[in-house]
């Protein structure tokens, strides 16, 4: 397996495009994308778990009941949530992008992003998608266009075999704001030329995005809006996978990889985010405790402001996994700090070391900070991401909507 | 019953006295309290629920086993939490207190606030303990050393009747950050003249906590050392309460009415503050309905930063209620923020409304704004207190510990 370029557009028959449609009022920013795919592709989801959803989720289900869908139309701006004539305006979103398209309007998938409760500009959709011109390269152009306070785009490709075969998997997301666990958090939309079973594509998306997307927490706030789609348009001419046998594994393998490196990619453009962290948690008894324990270090308001400020304060670690809910034996806890800086112990079986300050400082100024939790039990690992609370991200969310 | 002044001191019987022993640099802080019963008081406590809690939790516990006690000794500056002979030194700042006070060392509760893993200069309290001089009009020097980050110090008292005599109860508390629903979540110390039994004084105090204390949150981490505690001395010489009676109903009021005083001046005083939030959910099905749904929108940072920039920013209200766990009925809710400066409805049914932005920002710039939501099913309603998200909470945190 190896990363390639091309994003979305990197497996056979996909093309993708973008335009500022006029839903943002700043016309250098593009607020519309669609990703096609020339032939039908099966297709899997999985949506966020907020009981409040946007209207353009319950539409997406909808058109997803075949497994099948041939593009996706996603814009920025605005999330059509709670949003008056929302639901009609996800179903006009869908048959603006199907006529254009020459595709029926339940093989259109419907994703929106953006600040929630107001009415959709629906008639900039309908104006704006005939000035999206589909390109083989176009996977930037519509990773753009779904960003919101993302401050770069963020795309994904892979090149593996499946019995001598090529395949592809490519993908593109927005993250930023209102990012936890539990469900895509985000929209990621991924494409691949992979000939699957519908049932075994959403088994795979359903499994690593409990280990990819679902270990990635900015805020804590769980939007309305979150979608994860994968494609898989066959183009790849590979015999079909059926069954959970070695190709299976492959493709599996190689769909987590393209989930991680945009899962690590939202976490390190996390709203406000000054450094990435990566928080690991080993030698666990089991997977759901390491996975609990590391989830709400990442998530500890106090904690991020601590890597914000580069301050080892390693108690505020050993806080987060007191009130985690799950069990632990403290007197057995080691913690570290890591970066491309150095290693620094700081507390050994629940106790704090005399550490070097200055050292430990250094360490926690890099981009990407690690910190390393041992349990002393047995032999799980589990490492989530996440970033630092800044006073960007305050600033940021002060005012955002205006 | 009504509000009077004198904190702890309030009640008959009780002394309290502060001194700097050196724990913190700054000279001018002070950062050991005592507060004192001339008689032995019945003493019930509630306590932190994080699995990580520091020493000085556990030898408060096993001192009031026999639910009695007769003093508090608090230093701030060092929670003695996850710190090199952290139960060693709590024992022996309980040992300090009732030497100075000539009392048993079993009665007396040890109580610490600070940055957790560091030792605790345990020669600094033995030595500075014979600094403290009690005075009957003490509370605000007990209430000023127990400070971290607080920027006010906190007290209250009451006066009210049982039978026809005069009771008292007077409490003071610190907060600032690590503070969120479930327990104390801050340190708490309450007195009272009343003559009740230990099991209904303990009784009165969780029920209580439940409804003020837990109500409250400022960053959704849970402190290794968070206590309340309240020590009847009897004094008042009312007919000892030993039945769920009147007399009892009477007391738990007043104690709540303590409780619930202080619990707002803790959220009030949330860490790098600007702003009071208390958010009513009313008309609904059940109290534990509307207290989830009222503490996910309290504890939401998209929600807490949008308060901050005075931003009505009301989906991430409802957005924060979807992603509470709990049901509702989307359709039936009801938005409206209001202030001293008016009050305004901006969600009517699951749906935004058209309303004025210059007035709802007017509206969200006083310094305490309520946010009511009304879920149009029954008629339960609860409310929860919390603070904004601001630039300085991330600034008191980024550096804690220096």
């Amino acid at each position: 397996m190896q990363l390639i370029k091309g994003g979305v557009c990197a497996p056979r028959g996909f093309m993708a495009g973008a335009c500022h449609c006029g839903i943002r009022k700043s016309q250098s920013k593009s607020d519309l994308a669609i990703i096609y795919s020339k032939t039908k592709a099966k297709t899997a989801a999985v949506y966020t778990t907020n009981r409040v959803k946007a209207d353009c989720i319950f539409v997406t289900k909808e058109h997803l009941e075949d497994h099948q869908a041939q593009a996706i139309i996603c814009n920025s701006g605005n999330a059509n949530a709670c949003a008056p004539y929302g639901r009609e305006n996800a179903e006009r979103e869908a048959l603006a992008c199907a006529q254009y398209l020459g595709i029926a309007s339940e093989d259109v998938i419907v994703a929106s992003t953006g600040v929630i409760g107001q009415e959709l500009a629906i008639q900039c959709i309908e104006q704006g998608v005939s000035k999206i011109e589909l390109q083989e390269d176009g996977s930037n152009l519509a990773a753009q266009a779904i960003m919101t306070t993302d401050t770069r785009s963020k795309d994904c490709a892979v090149r593996f075999e499946i019995d001598g075969i090529p395949c592809h998997i490519g993908g593109i997301c927005k993250g930023s704001g209102m990012i936890h666990p539990n469900m895509g958090t985000m929209l990621a939309f991924i494409t691949c030329d992979v000939s699957i079973d519908a049932h075994l594509l959403q088994k795979a998306l359903v499994e690593n995005t409990k280990r990819t997307f679902n270990r990635v927490t900015v805020d804590g706030d769980t939007s309305t809006n979150d979608m994860c789609v994968v494609m898989a348009n066959g183009m790849a001419r590979n015999k079909p996978i059926v069954s959970e046998d070695e190709a299976y594994v492959a493709f599996k393998e190689a769909l987590k990889t393209v989930m991680e490196n945009l899962a690590i990619q939202i976490a390190s453009d996390g709203e406000g985010a000054s450094r990435l962290l990566s928080v690991t948690v080993y030698e666990a008894e089991t997977e759901a405790q390491a996975e609990s324990l590391a989830k709400s270090i990442c998530s500890s308001s106090l904690f991020k402001a601590a890597m914000f400020g580069s301050d080892a304060n390693w108690g505020r670690v050993l806080c987060a996994m007191g009130y985690s809910g799950v069990d632990f034996d403290i007197s057995k806890v080691d913690i570290s700090f890591a970066s491309q800086y150095g290693k620094i112990q700081v507390c050994s079986q629940g106790r704090g070391l005399d550490f070097d300050e200055k050292m430990a400082k250094k360490v926690l100024s890099a981009d990407a900070v690690q910190v390393l939790v041992s349990l002393g039990q047995k032999d799980q690992v589990v490492t989530c991401w996440g970033c630092d609370l800044t006073y960007d991200y305050v600033k940021i969310n002060g005012d955002y909507r205006t």
